[in-house]
């Protein structure tokens, strides 16, 4: 697939799915939208992704030059920025089809969903979860693939990067691997999934378990993307949901160096390591045995390789189980872990 | 409020949310509408409760007899059986409300939403989620209340039944109580509340957390509905929603006596009563340090009450702390532990 992503004024670094796209999406990026930098490439500020001309807009475009357009940000509050409508509506023109996270659906606006009808494209909402969900049947260990699921002390510590990395990984090692999408940004990249953090909480558990038994057997390992923490004060239901619903074979846990409370809830300090293997073990027990095998820890915010490495010794230490920074380090000692 | 329940051909056996509203709600109960039983009573069936005539249909009541009719039972897969239509459309056009707790809602149904406009009367779907919910901000406990919730060993060992028993009770005691519902049956006897099973995953907790910010200040003691169970394989998002968007102060783990495998999981074996509590505190701790300070044990399978005795004694063991059958032996021990 030809994808053209904008990220009006955010590229890249408030651009976070633009990046994930660009990093680990199998389609062909024929362009970035962000007027402040057109005329520039991805490769000027991204030196290791997918390199891209940045430009204007749609404009800037020749005739059929992509399949579909992707929204690569989100403001806050998930709403449509006006000032995109222009960029969509040309995409429509064209008959390609527009892929959005946004909370607000792009689908329930007037204009879009008119156009949408008379070019014959499609307006993907990926924050849209699927009709007919239901209650999961506890079964998702009935599967051939092992189940490997990321869980996080905290949200924004690198669940879904170390899933990308990870999945990618061994099967470049030749292993057949395949990751389950649960937020946008996944899901955007692997062109399926589910929103899990949108669907009714009755059918949080069944909308995973639905995914594993959708793939579960046409691969030997499923990289499942977890979601929020298990302390978190409000999404700790999703991330309880993924991890009862997957019924995983193995945890990764996920950390960012340094971080000592819950991103915005900065009066819930987060619990010591032990302590979070000990409740996503004990939790998941009673449905699926679910063991911390490996640790991923994010250690962006330290400058220095000697400094990461410091800290991620100190994790594994914590854990005590391999760990590493998988972006700066590479995988090879998780996934030594895992497979 | 004077109340008609229809309960056709289940009263009262298959009719627990009709059960639960003649013994909780502090409406008028007008009759029971239930064409098996037509031309007896209600105190027939039931002894310990609101007594009414129960009626063939809704032609039978006098003019303006009722405020509201209130669907009282659920068929399997929650729809509208078409029987009920004609006693609906009769309750519309004498212009009373319908409180139904059906998946699928009478406001969407053409007819019923006709009649209710022309007749300036409510369809009041209490499954479906107010608007404007959003995300816990992990600030419950600083309401002035405490905030005392049922927890259980699984679905349907008598959570709602234990809430509403010890509201009860501790009012009666002189105690300013109120009940925080969660689900259908609890939110037509207290005409407030929130259906937490039917709320975006994400805002499970900030929905319950709406609820006691709402009321929290009002009272000395809020009795939180719960539901579900932290180690069941569909419902566990909903139940750990409750426990951290409430934060509550004290838990009241529910269980029905012999029961040994999840409802309808049966491949899911319980875990033990002390791993219950263990798992129940651990994962509160880091949001709110809530402690099971008493159990309720549901003996109703139980013929005599030396045996139900017996079962609350040893449970009261299990758990190191007091438990008695609410139902069966009255509430004076559990209270006494909570207020």
């Amino acid at each position: 697939m030809r994808v053209a992503i904008l990220a009006h004024e955010q590229f890249p670094d408030r651009a976070k799915t633009a990046l994930g796209v660009l990093r680990y999406a199998d389609h062909d990026i024929v362009a970035v939208l962000d007027r402040d930098s057109a005329g520039q490439r991805v490769s000027d500020f991204v030196p290791d992704v997918q390199d891209a001309p940045i430009v204007e807009g749609m404009d800037d475009l020749e005739a059929d030059a992509v399949d579909a357009l992707l929204i690569g940000i989100a403001p806050i509050g998930g709403d449509l920025e006006e000032s995109w409508r222009d960029d969509i509506r040309v995409a429509l023109e064209n008959g390609y089809d527009v892929i959005s996270g946004l909370h607000s659906f792009l689908s329930d606006d007037e204009e879009f969903a008119r156009l949408a009808a008379e070019n014959d494209c499609e307006l993907r909402d990926v924050r849209k979860p699927p009709e007919g969900l239901t209650v999961a049947e506890g079964i998702a260990d009935e599967v051939d693939a092992e189940v490997i699921l990321t869980v996080g002390t905290d949200c924004s510590v690198g669940k879904m990067t170390t899933t990308m990395e990870l999945a990618r990984d061994a099967r470049a090692a030749g292993h057949d691997a395949a990751v389950v999408p649960t937020g946008q940004t996944g899901i955007m990249i692997e062109g399926w999934g589910n929103p899990i953090d949108r669907v009714v909480s009755d059918f949080t558990a069944g909308a995973v378990e639905e995914m594993i038994l959708e793939i579960g057997d046409d691969h030997d390992y499923l990289f499942v993307e977890g979601q929020g923490s298990i302390v978190h004060p409000a999404y700790s239901p999703v991330t309880l949901g993924i991890l009862h619903g997957s019924m995983a074979d193995k945890l990764v846990l996920c950390h960012e160096a340094g971080r000592e409370a819950i991103h915005g809830y900065e009066s819930f300090a987060l619990p010591s390591i032990p302590t979070y293997i000990d409740l996503y073990e004990s939790v998941a027990a009673p449905v699926a045995e679910g063991q911390v095998v490996a640790g991923a820890l994010n250690t962006s915010g330290l400058a220095d390789d000697a400094a990461a490495s410091d800290a991620v010794a100190e994790y594994a230490d914590a854990l005590g189980a391999p760990a590493d920074d998988v972006i700066r380090f590479g995988t090879d000692d998780v996934l030594e872990a895992l497979l």
